[in-house]
């Protein structure tokens, strides 16, 4: 794998003045076309072996582009903010906006490589961590980033050159530190690591480059003519024909018997049973939250549900049991400007709490899989996708020990219809029924039928869908209740 | 000062079930209009004597309220990245958007008032930090938020009971700490101190409301009708007739001699000194970021200048000496939706630089002094606050050690037109003359006019401006790259 990356490759001074001018001006008229059109986002990966030359790499390619859109992020220790969270929330928080090129020093990469090569991972455990990179790098190319990666090799000999040479000039003698000669000697392991790494990473959409380090000219020029390459071709994309691609279409069920149909929605709660249970599970919550373990845990619940069937009561029963300074609601609408510009499930990630907090979701990430599904609001093959993301998402969040609470709030149509006339009845503006929630209505199996896919594809065992009976509000809320306490009492045994 | 908040206020049960339906539909309402409208959003500090009921009092706010649209902060430890920014930092990445309430236990203010008691700050240093943080609240009613600040007292006498009673019960003995016998024991000395603070920060604007804190049903109606009051009139208030503010006009000098004239704008530099002083002043600021007192300076500079005056190169010059991994260059542009939604300054406070670090702004805070003067696009007492807003901002910065350095890149009128010419000519998009640049033009007078104000009135000790002669785009160059070596050298010396 890295042959092509030893033979020696080097470029004149004479082709390296004839070629640079041109580069130039090519990346400098790509990064105008870029952020002038905000067409997609440029993710650039700069890894590869010690002292092969990624700063200085970095560093020309920031020389030769204009700085205000560009950025490069060479993320080290952990804040502690970034402790609290999922590993790849550091990442999740500098994703540039589309029109913008962002460049990372090691990235994602360097972690698992590490820890392998130090014996402090399996090979099954690197394998599922780059599983998980790649997941995250797909869904980053289908939300339309163009995500470069380029690895910096040197051969064993070359290396050790490399770090006697710096060490002998004063001026760089500090680059060179005792990691740096305890990964020289761990060379041969690197090596046959990141060979792993690089092969099962490689993937069509974002294939890694690896670039002989040893010739500074080389390296830039293969770089810079790499980057320029790629956006250019990109950027001068005729836009493909719409047609819906080529995904099986998700099928009614041919016996018409869906998860929904199956809920018994005749379930009650009495008033006096009701008030009583509500003090019960309300109190066991709040003392679930001051369990010393909670210390370590953090919690998203997330609601869906039909139009009226009463989110909103729910997140009010549970916030009450809850010190007001640990939980924060977050009311999910229309994205914002820049959340737009970044990959869907980005303004989710920007809300994941920290340690011992909560975050409570009015309606979530499931709006791709459900509105945007059934209103047309994305494409297909989007939506399809999505299953995954979200899966990969909470799949991220319960290894950061979040508890994953998920409520689907079920009314059946006639309750709903008695609902939106009461409010209409009340005439009182808080429960104002709109042209849409009527709409909506109207597409009442449509919607029914994504919330059961939904469900059939995103019930994990880490991170499983509650449905509840909701016609009766007394019954739905101590059953969210209930549940969550459940949730986080298992948490806090393991 | 706190002789009312000592009469034993108290609320019997039947007023307070007679009084809260009707209090809790009103804020409920209120919230919805406000959260619909977004006209302005809502910042309630909850402060006071220990154990006098703060947590208590917000989450029943909390409970009354809208979860969806209010949110709770109690910061408490700093994380590091807050640390390593001003102390306003915390509480400007957190203010709430328009349509929405936010809660602030302790607050700006807990910070003074213990560090006076417990004598680590003088008087003198407390009433500057009152000082800092009445400009503050200034800027935020200003700039439309309604501010509440309550203030819950409890009598020396009460406040052993609390804590007694508190103590001797097992469910919440876990909440009386030695920091509380500690403060206890301090009361007089809190007192005064929170006297003075009281009677300082209690502004037209923002009043103090001082609530005793004995009988919690008091306290809870209390400070609930006091929002909802605050919040109605507000809410139903009528846009004021527009009319200009009775506030003095900038004039023009008498003598028509400006700052800005008095340059001498046929400053040169021939290419060979150039060439040789932007090598020495590359490398002398590459070291400077070397230096280890470097660790705890970040450095803000700031980019101002007619349209063509070169501040793009004079920004890829600075760059090129800089490592990509400790800047980060900052267009600025039109504002987005959530900037739009929050003070002016906001989007500025979100760019400040952890320690190390450069951060760069092409077109910076002086905006608002600048074309949204000239155009326009603000009301005159809002650029003229502004003056005062900015330096604060620059305050802040300076004194957590943030080197600010201000240029101001001047081209006369016709060396802008000779550049316009040229870049039409060579047709290059990347240098595109758009009308706006031809229409700024036409107004050159009037930015002139604002570019002296905004010297005359920002150009502090702390920050100065430098204004650059850049006829001459090599001596320019020079003079920025001089002038930041400079400022940072006396920065690591002082």
């Amino acid at each position: 794998m890295f042959e092509s990356a030893e033979l020696g490759h080097k470029i004149s001074k004479a082709v390296w003045k004839k070629e640079i001018p041109g580069l130039r001006e090519g990346l400098l008229d790509a990064q105008l076309d870029l952020s002038q059109s905000k067409k997609f986002p440029v993710i650039i990966v700069v890894a590869g072996v010690d002292s092969a030359g990624k700063g200085e790499t970095v560093n020309l390619l920031n020389e030769w582009m204009d700085p205000r859109h560009i950025e490069t992020h060479a993320l080290r220790e952990l804040t502690d903010e970034e402790q609290e969270r999922p590993p790849m929330w550091r990442y999740w928080r500098v994703l540039p906006p589309q029109g913008d090129v962002a460049v990372f020093i090691g990235s994602w990469y360097s972690s698992p490589l590490i820890e392998n090569v130090y014996g402090r991972i399996k090979n099954a455990e690197l394998d599922q961590q780059l599983e998980r990179i790649l997941r995250f790098e797909k869904m980053l190319c289908d939300e339309g980033a163009l995500v470069l990666k380029f690895w910096l090799h040197l051969s064993k000999g070359e290396q050790k050159k490399r770090l006697k040479f710096l060490e002998n000039d004063s001026d760089t003698r500090w680059r060179v530190t005792d990691t740096d000669w305890d990964h020289y000697k761990k060379y041969d392991k690197f090596r046959k690591v990141s060979e792993r790494m690089l092969r099962s990473s490689s993937t069509a959409e974002s294939p890694w480059t690896i670039v002989e380090g040893t010739d500074p000219r080389y390296r830039y020029l293969t770089i810079g003519k790499a980057i320029l390459a790629a956006m250019r071709q990109r950027l001068d994309a005729l836009e493909p024909p719409h047609h819906e691609d080529p995904i099986p279409p998700i099928l009614p069920t041919i016996d018409n018997l869906l998860i929904l149909q199956t809920l018994n929605m005749s379930k009650k709660l009495k008033k006096a049973e009701y008030e009583s249970d509500l003090e019960k599970y309300q109190g066991k919550l709040n003392l679930l939250t001051r369990h010393p373990g909670f210390k370590k845990l953090s919690v998203v619940v997330a609601f869906e549900g039909n139009d009226a069937a009463g989110k909103g009561g729910n997140i009010r029963r549970i916030t009450q049991a809850l010190d007001a300074r640990q939980y924060r609601v977050i009311p999910v609408s229309a994205p914002t400007e820049e959340e737009r510009d970044r990959p869907y499930m980005w303004r989710f990630w920007r809300s994941i709490p920290r340690k011992s907090r909560f975050a409570i979701f009015d309606r979530t990430w499931y709006g791709r899989v459900l509105v945007e599904r059934v209103e047309g609001y994305c494409e297909r093959k989007d939506w399809m996708r999505a299953y995954g993301e979200i899966n990969d998402f909470e799949e991220e969040m319960v290894r950061n020990k979040t508890v994953i609470v998920k409520f689907w709030l079920s009314i059946t149509k006639a309750e709903q219809l008695k609902r939106f006339k009461e409010r209409e009845k009340i005439g009182f503006k808080r429960y104002k029924i709109t042209d849409d929630d009527w709409r909506n209505r109207e597409k009442w199996d449509q919607y029914e039928l994504a919330v059961c896919d939904m469900i059939d594809r995103t019930s994990t065992e880490i991170a499983p869908w509650t449905l509840v009976e909701a016609n009766d509000k007394n019954y739905a809320r101590i059953k969210v209740l209930k549940t969550l306490c459940e949730r986080i009492e298992k948490a806090l045994e393991s």
